[in-house]
């Protein structure tokens, strides 16, 4: 694997870097702000933002990607917010963007069952475990479901429950996939009804698998472990649709019809942003030294995942 | 592998077998009836009963055992029992025990915590992902907790608990333990603390590690799967204190100071029953078909757990 190369204050390396793609997906994962309070976020956690923090030149870069008419596409793994709550974050920080730029992994999934899975109707009903930035996606693509942030589902399992839900009497016969996100609301409930449908046969998808997420200076429990008990339940893994896992990549193809060879991954972490463009065969990958990952996770010999160019910040490349 | 003896209506079989052990571990896990509903429990389910159903001659079994000098040890995953309540299901069943022949996994937390363990206080305190079971066997042993089921964990995750997970204002400092065991309350806010306590260099232990809850004829999420969350997380599997973990059994000879090769283990479970008496090197070994395991499961070429016995019923002692 050859170094990659460090693209800050070398113009003629950023010219000739930019002229080999079309296309730039960008990571813009900002879960600090889930709650619409900045003060929970990561300052050090990002390509674009943190929080109500836009990082130096970032709206001025975007300006100078479209001048030079790259096409854009702003990749989330996070299933909590919705590509219109997303545009609103874009406005507010001053960066040009429209909502079909916005690829969340919520959106992802939408699009894999409305436009991959294609289940005949009704038995293509998803029973959700997450937020509502799910239901809005799962809206827009036109896919039923149950579950999500109803308010029915928010309370304790009861004796009744049990017998209800084993004999089915309690279950919905036209849910046939079931979708695990970040779920801020999940009770021992909901992981029984999901149970119960994928014991039925139900298909298993997750909005993503992140382990954990970055809040207010400190990790909590990610969308991958709020789905890994009912993971464990039934023995087999989720399809992820998040980063790095390919599905995404084929519906962000599928959507945006690019050709793969003229497009670059840009993000903070190895695992999953690099990772996600290299798995999917990109021309390129750029690492941004403002999120997680340091230079010194890829530039050590024998590092699993090397990014083809790196800056220490996004705005680096307007030279 | 030898083929396991069939002792049913095998009279001086049976003799011979009981004459080598001088010491019983029986499997008791009667899940179905956690919220005391016994129309919950799973029929084919158990070795001693099923719900408020005695299996066949099983109090006449007991004495019989009894009458022969035998000591008797009722062994549960169950964590959200307690002992004391455990004696009230063998008193109002008919059959002869007493407090301290139960060893269920929450009591065995609490003997491994307490004698094993010893953190000296207050770093002993424990945060409880669970029910009232280990609550009560925590306080058995003397040893400190918070969580459970205090109420003021059974709420919904607001912002400000972020911050103050975060910075630690939220979180007990004497807490040096996090122990997981089934918990029909769980939620976001509880692993968020749990995850908290874990990432400060907190001991993480499990009553148990059982995937599924046999309940009202279908499987309902086990202790595994509430806890799988929080070991996904962290990225490290708790220590499991239940069957066929060898905590328990060290735990369980640590109390009852028994001969290894004079005991046998029975139940109805080759992975967790059968296979927690050979990897503890008891003498022997006994199978009930009145449970989950069906003997194709181990008198089939290559079968990966076999009893050195097996009766249909555990009456079938009797003669």
């Amino acid at each position: 694997m050859s170094q990659p190369r460090y693209l800050t204050g070398d113009k003629a390396g950023i010219e000739e870097f930019l002229s080999k793609f079309d296309v730039f997906l960008f990571d813009c994962d900002g879960t600090c702000d889930l709650y619409q309070r900045d003060q929970l976020c990561n300052p050090e956690d990002g390509v674009l933002w943190s929080g109500d923090h836009l990082f130096p030149k970032v709206a001025e870069t975007v300006e100078m990607l479209r001048s030079k008419g790259k096409r854009l596409v702003f990749v989330t793994n996070n299933s909590t917010k919705s590509r219109a709550d997303y545009k609103k974050k874009f406005d507010k920080l001053g960066i040009s963007a429209n909502v079909e730029e916005v690829f969340g992994s919520a959106y992802s999934a939408a699009v894999y069952i409305a436009r991959i899975l294609t289940l005949p109707a009704p038995r293509n009903k998803v029973f959700v475990l997450g937020e509502s930035g799910i239901e809005q996606e799962l809206d827009a693509e036109g896919v039923p479901y149950v579950g999500g942030t109803d308010p029915a589902f928010r309370r304790d399992i009861e004796p009744e429950d049990f017998t209800n839900l084993a004999n089915g009497s309690a279950l919905d016969p036209d849910v046939g996939i079931v979708l695990s996100g970040l779920d801020f609301h999940l009770n021992y409930l909901k992981m029984s009804i999901a149970f119960q449908y994928l014991q039925r046969g139900a298909i298993f998808l997750a909005t993503n698998t992140d382990s954990t997420l970055p809040m207010a200076h400190s990790l909590f429990p990610g969308a991958g472990s709020a789905g890994a008990g009912l993971v464990k339940a039934i023995g087999r893994e989720a399809l992820p649709l998040g980063k790095p896992s390919q599905a995404m990549m084929d519906a962000i193809e599928g959507k945006f019809h690019f050709d793969r060879s003229r497009a670059c991954m840009i993000g903070d972490r190895m695992n999953t942003d690099i990772q996600f463009g290299i798995e999917g065969k990109l021309g390129g990958t750029l690492a941004v030294l403002t999120g997680v990952s340091k230079k010194e996770e890829f530039l050590t010999e024998g590092a699993p995942t090397v990014p083809m160019a790196y800056v220490d910040s996004l705005g680096d490349l307007l030279g």
